[in-house]
């Protein structure tokens, strides 16, 4: 049996895995109101961003009534403070689902997404998804090899956002400036989300080994 | 005469005030190099960004260590752990400003800011430096009125950025699609920017009066 202590330490990682559960949900709605103009879809997503922020306020409060009562040491204080900056990149994911819903909330009831880049956003959503999946298996099962998948999928979004961008500065891109605008940012939003999901599994894996990871993603666009 | 471990979390905090003055200075540069083409400017801005991050990971480091030896509770934890998401947000600055240098250095020779901008884009510069100026008295002063004044700043802030954006969307706006993303961007940029320096600010509050605060940016443009 596991004592008090670890207990609560896994409640924190539970908190933490729901919490990826509720931001891969709100990109994952969020993604179909940007390709399909719902407007209820993209209210939802706004609407329901309260629920992960305070889920990151309970996680903080957790971790400093824990730091408090049971003066962890070592790896349990690694453990612990790493829920910090992981709970920290889950209300960004989620802020960034949000982003990407109100741009569709914006524009309705015109369509944000032009046919031809379709295929492209659907794919950057679905690594998103993806990625907030893994991050939260990561957190679960503390596996580093999973970890290292996330680098892969984020270099995948990182080559699909600079085609993204390449599209758009294509001579047939004839489209109105606001599509311009609402893509560019709708790219960077997807773009940061895998981001954040990545650095959250490399925070895992310091809290596992202990050693700072770095993963270096591809320079800006 | 203070303790050694007081004498420690003032260190801590002349380290973060370091911090606040190369994000500054980062990010005056960074403008300077979007608004003049000044390509050594650019590469200068982003070649220093390691320096960011490696102030940001000593902090890190001195909050295990001060955690691991000393044990702290209540006000110097508080003081202590807000340490953490406080370098993270300067990181995070140090970054911006990167993304903007590398916006003129993608671009030269041509200049990014068409004439009727650069009024617009000097004044975001300007309050995202004061930003980082009146974010590092905050963190020296611990002076909860200069905390309040940051969220005045990042409401203008937030007001040239929707200012920047209707430039763009306005009908006698003609420049180039590639003109349209890097502001796009570049604006993006500042708006994170100043939001980073005000969560910075609030940390402090938090480490002070023990209550969360929350400031509420205008919505997403």
């Amino acid at each position: 049996v596991r004592d008090t202590y670890h207990q609560e330490l896994d409640r924190l990682s539970l908190h933490l895995v729901e919490m990826t559960q509720l931001v891969r949900s709100a990109m994952a709605r969020a993604s179909s109101a940007l390709l399909d103009a719902d407007l209820a879809l993209a209210e939802e997503v706004i609407n329901s961003d309260s629920r992960i922020d305070t889920l990151r306020n309970q996680v903080e409060q957790n971790v400093l009534e824990l730091m408090a009562c049971q003066q962890p040491v070592a790896t349990d204080l690694r453990a612990l403070l790493s829920a910090l900056p992981m709970s920290s990149n889950l209300e960004r994911m989620g802020d960034l689902a949000a982003h990407i819903a109100d741009i569709a909330r914006r524009r309705y009831p015109a369509s944000v997404v032009p046919a031809e880049l379709r295929g492209m956003v659907r794919e950057m959503a679905q690594i998103a998804e993806q990625l907030a999946g893994k991050a939260g298996s990561v957190i679960a099962s503390r596996d580093v090899t999973t970890c290292l998948e996330l680098d892969t999928d984020d270099d995948q979004m990182d080559q699909l956002h600079t085609r993204l961008l390449a599209t758009l500065l294509a001579p047939d891109w004839t489209h109105a400036v606001e599509t311009t605008i609402d893509i560019t940012l709708a790219g960077r939003y997807f773009e940061r989300y895998a981001d954040h999901a990545v650095h959250l599994a490399h925070h895992v894996v310091y809290l596992t080994t202990g050693q700072t990871t770095t993963h270096h993603t591809a320079a800006q666009p």
